[in-house]
């Protein structure tokens, strides 16, 4: 079965407003399993619309359309609609009388075109809008594609398409299936690079599915089952992830849509006990910034230093000037010194410190994007470790937070 | 003359992301005057994506295609559209050097499939990439329409729409024209109250276009005038924005799309030759990531303390514990304690301050959202603002700084 949503406003195709309904319709498609081949925005033109769900109807199983519900004059999806299937539009009682009350509590006079929204299409199930005043409307044909409409607003589409419409869409098709995601995150692997290594897995991908999405300096996967239970789903999820794990696993550092490397090492940090604190010269704050973000950072994080300049990396840290005069404030030295001293400054037990060459320009005779990350862990003698990112200033440091987390994680996990 | 836009992607059919491409396209477009009548989503599929090029190609101009540009298997807008025009695809040099010194770099191997993301579709212009490996492609047609292919990830998008596409259609396209664009920038007014007192403003636009955009707490209108030269067209945009500044005129911060309050701030500072410091509480690092987020900004800041738990405030700051115990952490007294103490420590000429209640627990009794910002300038007397942010804890957080930031920028403002 296919679906199509066509999302109906010229504002959108102006630009004057990104469309996230059809997202939130997709996004409930495809838990239901649903597959949707094509979305279309078309503005508020009766002729152009009409061509869209003509098209629609030919390739399609099920057509929703976003939008043009409303009382003006722009509104015309649920007249071209009728239109479409030769049905007339009738009035939803309950809606009419919400709305008639809407306008004597806000003592403005009912236009006559507000009648409009208590319309639906005969024969259809009107959907009611909890937040507004047009109703929806979900038409079930005996020959041809469904169609389902639903409000423009995001703040009436929402509860309309979560409380109204789910249930309805689950019914009509989907009474026999349970289905069950499963995200997958990696760190230290380029998105082409972990397609590359799945390749096979991803070609041949029918249940569970593979979903990749590269963010922000790391790629997840989505895994969805489709199955009778959820035993039966979660089997199907174990088994496809084991055969990830088995080529990739060494990238694969947690699950799940909210989760990043600061909340691993968070959770981490808490369940042994542990402490964490940095000295950060070109990540200016952004690595404690990053595990500040995880509520409940306080269990495991007291605070730390911003050491940019090589006079902070001095004052606050103690860090000899003879050493940075001879090593560099970018070098192993340095970064094993910062490391140690936010450490014992703090008391903690994990002392991690980032120095390097965010750029524009270079640093002591060192390209953009080098840079030295130390760690001083529990009683083990501090090290560092030299990376390069020769990228932009924002992914420069971006990536080399990301990357002291990951060291940090990997001595949380070494130990056990 | 009418474009139509195609995104590809299953990720967008799935509701995985937002298309946020599509939108900056049909504005590019508006503002070129091209009217766009269809925009259209389809998966990484060639048959689908096919269907989707013949079907535009007869109702269209000009052709957008975003997204499929990538090395993996999924990417396949280039061969698609290639194959429609019976083109072969070819090498650019340029880009391909570009991908090799990436990989040699960051010494990962290159795999075969990166050299997709050189190729281009013979007789066209390929688009140079800035942030990114993939080139674009303009190709203008003798017969049939024009296409532009675009990058998916909007990181390269932007960059390549408006520094490099832009000016090929404008050229294409609009030769007797002059476009200008200026973008200004709000801070402390939502995009709602923003547009109602703009509403004659927006509503009444046709040269300049006014649209608004809000992300991240802040809000910018992009201004854009159509005239016959850049003089006419700055005298409109002039006109326009004077209209403006009059209803909201404080809350406009600064201008340009590569621009932020820490942008403005540090640009500010270096101008009066003035250093800045920070102890984060709550907001554990983000005010000085933002502030190391400019290039140069070790011309203005040196380093400061993350100072979350007491402990932290204490020891680094040397807040006395009577202090903390009589009037709380969160408190007008401690934050002017830290931000005076910040900036004597480091010998800097204004000290920035945040403690506050981040949740999603309240301190103190204390609810989510509480924030005390201090600030000690120069030599005036150090003194702290309190605030409510009562909403999510990334939110509180990212708030918190921008409003400190603010605060500073209106200090600097004020001497003059």
């Amino acid at each position: 079965m296919h679906a199509e949503i066509i999302a109906v406003g010229t504002e959108i195709l102006l630009g004057q407003i990104v469309d996230t309904n059809t997202r939130l319709v997709g996004q409930v498609l495809a838990d239901l399993g649903i597959d949707v081949y094509y979305q279309t925005v078309v503005g508020d033109n009766e002729v152009r619309m009409r061509a869209a769900i003509d098209l629609a109807a030919k390739r399609s199983d099920l057509v929703i359309l976003t939008g043009g519900l409303g009382p003006t004059k722009d509104d015309l999806t649920k007249q071209v609609v009728a239109a479409y299937l030769g049905k007339q539009l009738v009035e939803d009682e309950a809606a009419m009388l919400k709305i008639k009350r809407h306008f004597e509590i806000s003592q403005r006079k009912m236009t006559a075109n507000n009648r409009l929204q208590a319309l639906y299409i005969e024969g259809s199930k009107p959907l009611a809008n909890e937040t507004g005043l047009a109703v929806g409307d979900f038409y079930q044909a005996e020959q041809g594609p469904d169609f389902m409409l639903l409000p423009g607003p995001p703040s009436e589409l929402r509860p309309m398409l979560f409380k109204v419409a789910l249930p309805l869409l689950k019914q009509a098709y989907r009474q026999d299936q349970i289905l069950s995601s499963r995200v997958l995150r990696f760190f230290g692997i380029g998105e082409s690079q972990l397609a590359s290594q799945l390749d096979d897995l991803i070609e041949n991908q029918t249940n569970p599915t593979i979903a990749p999405y590269a963010k922000d300096n790391e790629v997840t996967l989505r895994l969805t089952a489709s199955a009778k239970n959820e035993q039966e789903a979660q089997a199907l999820l174990d088994g496809l992830e084991s055969k990830i794990a088995k080529r990739c696993g060494q990238y694969l550092y947690g699950y799940g849509d909210d989760n990043s490397l600061a909340q691993v090492v968070m959770t981490k940090l808490r369940e042994k006990h542990l402490t964490i604190t940095a000295a950060e010269s070109l990540t200016g704050g952004q690595l404690q910034a990053a595990l500040t973000s995880i509520p409940g950072a306080s269990q495991a994080f007291m605070g730390g230093f911003v050491t940019y300049a090589n006079y902070a990396k001095e004052k606050l840290l103690a860090i000899p000037a003879e050493v940075i005069d001879k090593h560099g404030s970018v070098s192993e030295q340095t970064a094993i010194l910062m490391a140690e001293q936010a450490k014992q400054k703090l008391g903690a037990d994990v002392g991690v410190s980032l120095t390097g060459v965010a750029g524009p320009d270079s640093l002591e005779g060192q390209p953009v994007g080098t840079v030295w990350i130390g760690i001083a862990y529990r009683n083990k003698d501090g090290y560092a470790q030299k990376f390069h990112f020769p990228r932009q200033r924002k992914y420069v440091q971006a990536r080399a937070v990301l990357t002291a987390l990951d060291l940090v994680r990997k001595e949380l996990l070494s130990e056990n």
